[in-house]
């Protein structure tokens, strides 16, 4: 359904060479050293270009929400999505700091929701099933989710955007990571489900145990046996906006655009994209580790360094918003800082007056 | 010398009142709701605001710096001034990004430095005297950089800034703060020696038995008795650029400034000033753990918690300034994200129409 190739690692040695003759100590820019190195790499270019940033808010609704897994009522994802619209939520004050054009798709809301220019419809239908009493999603749903989800992101690069971000709506929707992230690396369901948008210590006991059902009840439905098609686990614990945000960034990876992940939800979209795909890996920036308990297992899973640690747990895409100047940060040495041979500064251990020698700054 | 008082803090119920109602889980913004509490407090308003952000950047030599406790020679503090001047370095290309004005003042630069608007020439001597057999400073030509330093604080404030970040250049200062902080926390040399702007093992080896050798020279010249005055050990071990950071933390916290506090050579110059007034924690955000060894300890040492750790280590004020986003961000969403009632968002465990009471996003 994707086409997705590794990023092309013959420009590594020239970026590399680019990064370490910029006026400073080899690798003293620690992590955005790494961030301009893939930035680079994705774009092939000694000078890559950050251009019309998008954040992109899919919301949905869950049918788990009824069994009380989260202290929201669901009439909240609708809520908070016109929040969105009228410029009031997180997401919307980080976005307009950074210069990042928000938009809210609407995945599967359970409600009526106006037009507005910054809305896309793309709802597959009022909310997802309970996975309780079988799949939150049919095949087909899944099926259509993924491709609406890769639709979004085709539309905002063909209007010259090349660096993306994820975020997310949709009460119960920790739950679906949680259960996700469960069937897809193995470990325990107990450490993949944590306290959502601030469960207390009961709440929590109450979703592990719902989530518990839900897990024994699919194992039943496979008489028994474990399934590992990650598209028949999505189908059944994901929500609509889960499957968007995966067929988003796998789509985004095929066009070689930046992807930049935010939380706990958010990386397990990517759980999904990249069991199907591995090499979608290679367009990742992983930008905050959620406050959420899991979170830090399932990049510990990836095997990846999250850019920021704030102890946010909100969700939105605010995690990207945040840490966005921190790409540009990157990509703005890399592009503008002085080399030694160009500031005249002297290397390590080279007598001052020799130019152009591997240097730095001192301290 | 300097009169400062702590944040009078019969605001923050307030103030927290107004975090808690934005449209979010209370308390999921994590460390941007302890900097918009702070930033609050400082400023003593419910709506604060950042203005005309400066960063000062002091460079000064180190007589220590011919014992070879540095890769880079100490040409390279003159030649990075001049880089700064032409725009080439790391904290040029990160204050344009983010409209931070950056100033460069000359706290004992061992050269000539040419004319340059945005140089502040505060030059004490050219270069301190190394520790290895005395002070590095005399006792008036401290007081002389604390009020040199207080000064540049005192003119950007006039000027209308009320957040200021401090960064520094100075072959040989990771040994001076290494120093500074022994002497002030007590944490055993070996613990607050680092391999500075990149030291192989036997260069960290080689600088920790040049500072062994001045601690020990110091306690001799002491009579053997461990000597406690901050001022005394500034003389001693410091530098013109760290004094001079010193004064205008002090000065800034004075006129109740944000101060934005970078790694480990500004911390150390907090250390002394801590010290000194310990109420001066009070208007210090901690913008970045650096990647030198020490820092971490010395933060410890503090209790505080850094917003970022990016493994950078290049000095100049870089944590500071790609952090500065951050800073923003906290006090964007307490000015301008909607309030539940605003929003008309459900709460915890409230059915959906019933507006105004303590609720948030879901998820």
């Amino acid at each position: 359904m994707f086409s997705i190739s590794r990023t092309d690692k013959r420009l590594a040695a020239q970026l590399q060479e680019k990064i370490d003759t910029k006026t400073k100590p080899p690798g003293s820019l620690g992590q955005l050293e790494s961030v301009a190195l893939k930035v680079g790499l994705i774009q092939q270019s000694l000078r890559p270009e950050l251009k019309r940033p998008h954040m992109l808010v899919f919301a949905g609704d869950h049918g788990v929400a009824r069994e009380g897994v989260s202290p929201f009522p669901q009439e909240v994802t609708l809520q908070m999505v016109l929040n969105f619209l009228k410029g009031g939520a997180a997401i919307n004050v980080f976005c307009r700091q950074h210069d990042i054009e928000l938009e809210v798709v609407n995945s599967g809301v359970a409600g009526e929701l106006p037009k507005h220019p910054k809305l896309y419809d793309a709802c597959i239908a009022r909310g997802t099933a309970s996975y309780l009493n079988g799949a939150a999603m049919t095949d087909e749903q899944v099926k259509q989710a993924l491709q609406r989800g890769a639709d979004q992101v085709a539309r905002v690069a063909a209007g010259g955007c090349n660096v993306v971000g994820f975020g997310e709506m949709g009460i119960g929707n920790t739950s679906s990571a949680a259960l996700l992230m469960h069937q897809l690396t193995g470990i325990p369901l107990v450490e993949c489900v944590g306290r959502g948008t601030g469960l207390d210590e009961q709440g929590v006991l109450k979703k592990l145990a719902v989530l518990q059902q839900a897990s024994a009840c699919y194992l039943e439905d496979n008489n028994g046996n474990k399934d590992h098609n990650p598209l028949r686990i999505l189908a059944r614990f994901g929500g609509f906006e889960i499957a968007m945000i995966c067929g988003a960034m796998l789509k985004a990876a095929e066009l070689k655009m930046l992807v930049l992940v935010d939380g706990f939800i958010a990386t397990s979209a990517l759980l999904v994209a990249q069991t199907l795909y591995p090499d979608v890996l290679d367009y990742c920036v992983f930008t905050h580790q959620s406050d959420e308990s899991g979170h830090r297992k399932m990049l510990g899973h990836l095997n990846v360094q999250p850019l920021l640690q704030l102890d946010l747990r909100l969700g939105e895409g605010s995690g990207v918003a945040v840490a966005y100047p921190l790409i540009a940060s990157s990509v703005a040495f890399l592009n503008e800082m002085a080399s030694f041979a160009d500031a005249g500064v002297s290397g390590e251990n080279v007598a001052a007056g020799e130019k152009g020698k591997s240097a730095g700054n001192g301290n």
